[in-house]
């Protein structure tokens, strides 16, 4: 259309004559003098030739999207024709009733009057929760431990030191109005610490100015409906793949295990997700702003983690911050190099990870330590060797295969020592 | 690390006997300043929060990229598994040779000595070969008839005109050694116009300096190995999913017919654009290049399409200048409006499109027409409601979804016209 119409409006501007003697003779003007419909082709390379120099693909990102969305839709529906709908909320409930084995796990931590017992209670789930408040507390009052200790040795270096001009003014908490080292050992105060989301103690933390009722009442929504959509999707999607993953790894059926690992990759890897955004974001905020507890940040970009490390110190901000303010820091004052350092704090981590499996399933299988271990010799290939965003795509590889290797790992000798011989049954 | 670093740093240089007194005091001042041990959290919002105006998330794209790769991994994984190997090249062959009804599409086209003649033989695939091969030529006519017209009526406007001064030099063609109207009336013009890949005749195409034999090695290449790999993907991915589609659609299960279609979307799709780039980029760039014919655009930039039109007047030129040429501006110089101009053309490209399906199939059920025309409506309704990249998106969407109805639909009536009643049987 364009040219044409350059062509008629060229003519109209130049030759007016040309309007008023009609389209016809328009059209032979045209084709008298070349201008626009005898030559249609021009020297160029195609788009996708290598020298055309052409690198606009911003398509190619919509159409992964569309795809992706497509794929995953089919993967619902087949799973909904094959076996209905097997979420079932009473489920849960009847899981904490019925077993006689959870009242110990409940009995702990209603004992500790923490709020996370309420959601605790058959043996498995209820002993990695029971075990999981247990871990943050310790942590929680090691922090607690450690800070009162330095406030200690700095009275006795202030004492020592009176001499010395103070840099006190200098630092940004100078000008708050804060309390002083004995001033903090109070009841309050500890149960202040110990029920906002922070491992690390702080006598002065920052606090935000007032409770957002919007913002509350949005966070504790994204909680109650995210909780349910884990559940079924767990119900739903993860529970018959694993059940039907069982059969290929009795026979060791190598490429049947490879798809159905592949299979269990994608339920588990949005459930993973909604967990992350459930427990670091909806979760930790609800509870931070009904405290006015101002630090936000549990977490920080990690998915565009370029790096292993990057990964492991921006996806859970308040354990990094832990390990790094009492276990890092003291460990190089001490004259510990960096890289053992490091080592120690990843064997540290791995060790956590392993506890918190191992002793509620009884089951002493270092599955769990290994994969944390395995982080090491990754990082350092995804570091030599990958940048920008292959490392990036390296990292959400990782992410996205490593833990259903773990979970199957796990399922598999749980189900062997439970369930012995029997070729056909039903677990967990 | 960086903060302690800092601190250490800091001290280094501000007071330098900090060094000499060892680790221990190092870190006695620090606590002594509240330099960075005690101050660990302070006033701000979680990333995800929509006030902390953070909106960096390049790292989601990659996420599309690996859960895409995985997904599909997972499916031909799975693919293998159910079927084994389906693909078999000598299946093709016998089909050219078995069939007697080959023989009339190949004579028709040996006797035009045409190089497409060579893939034609059975009937549905030989036919709509032997009606494209066709139809490209009724266009390359039209258009050869429609220059040599123009030039016949230039030639008479010229001789009535002398007296006005020529424009001729103006024009980008002006210095270019080129045949004028009856020198371009030889068997040699002719059939160079027949043999490149364009549908414009030009009497004198825009040519390429030289045949670089790296580039057309390269090209042939692909032709060949894409060619074995599209056959591979209809043997071994897209037979098997028709043939499963049947019985669901017997049954007019409308949740399975659903499964069956998005499940075919994704082959269909893959088999599509690997043409796409068999076709207009490999297979008409190594004619081209042999030719040394320059004009190297065959399609667009028609994967970032934000609207249908765009996409329709991008994805294939050649047919997009022919329409444009000798049917939208003949039309529009004749009076018609725009929009009764570009109806016309739909309806036209709607026509070829059905002409090319159901002779070959001899079944006419107008499905192709049909999914031609609903592309206006899609085009009100995607330029109405959707902007930049959901537009693409939804572009993306109707390709993806679009073409495997239409094929089912065809497959479908094709299946119960030759197998009727039969519940079970193998089609095509």
């Amino acid at each position: 259309v364009t040219d044409f119409n350059i062509c008629l409006s060229s003519i109209g501007t130049k030759n007016a004559y040309a309007v008023v003697i009609g389209r016809k003779h328009v059209i032979n003007y045209c084709v008298t003098h070349f201008v626009c419909l005898f030559s249609c082709h021009k020297l160029q390379e195609s788009l996708l030739s290598s020298n055309s120099g052409y690198s606009n693909y911003r398509g190619i990102l919509n159409w992964c999207v569309v795809m992706l969305v497509l794929s995953n839709a089919r993967l619902v529906l087949e799973n909904l024709i094959k076996y209905g709908i097997l979420v079932d909320p009473i489920q849960i409930i009847s899981l904490f009733l019925k077993d006689p084995y959870s009242w110990p796990a409940l009995c702990l931590i209603i004992g500790m009057i923490s709020f996370w017992g309420v959601f605790s209670g058959c043996v498995s789930v209820g002993g990695v929760m029971a075990l999981g408040v247990f871990t943050v507390l310790f942590l929680k009052l090691y922090s607690y431990r450690d800070v009162n200790k330095w406030c200690r040795e700095s009275r006795r270096a202030k004492a020592r030191t009176l001499s010395r001009p103070s840099v006190h003014k200098a630092n940004g908490t100078a000008g708050y109005t804060h309390v002083n080292y004995p001033g903090n050992l109070t009841h309050r105060d500890i149960y202040y610490f110990i029920f906002v989301p922070t491992l690390c103690y702080e006598l002065n933390f920052p606090r935000s100015p007032r409770i957002r009722k919007r913002f509350l009442l949005r966070r504790l929504l994204e909680m109650l409906f995210l909780m349910q959509l884990m559940i079924g999707l767990i119900q739903q999607w993860m529970v018959p793949t694993i059940q039907n993953s069982m059969k290929p790894f009795q026979d060791m059926d190598l490429s049947r295990i490879v798809e159905r690992l592949l299979k269990l990759a994608v339920p588990n890897h949005f459930i993973w997700l909604i967990f992350f955004y459930w427990y670091f974001h909806s979760s930790m905020n609800f509870v931070a702003e009904l405290m006015q507890f101002g630090d936000r940040e549990f977490y920080r970009d990690w998915w565009n983690s370029e790096t292993i490390p990057y990964f492991w110190s921006n996806w859970n901000i308040p354990v990094h911050k832990w390990c790094l303010r009492h276990f890092y820091k003291p460990m190089l004052v001490k004259g510990v190099n960096k890289f053992t350092a490091q080592l120690a704090v990843f064997f540290m981590s791995a060790f956590f990870h392993e506890y918190l499996v191992s002793v509620p399933l009884k089951m002493f299988r270092l599955w769990a330590f290994l994969g944390m271990m395995a982080q090491i010799p990754l990082a350092y290939f995804v570091g030599r060797f990958l940048r920008g965003n292959y490392g990036n795509a390296a990292v959400w590889m990782s992410l996205i295969i490593g833990q259903p290797i773990a979970v199957l790992m796990y399922f598999h000798d749980y189900y062997v020592l439970h369930y012995g011989n029997a070729a056909e049954g039903v677990a967990a």
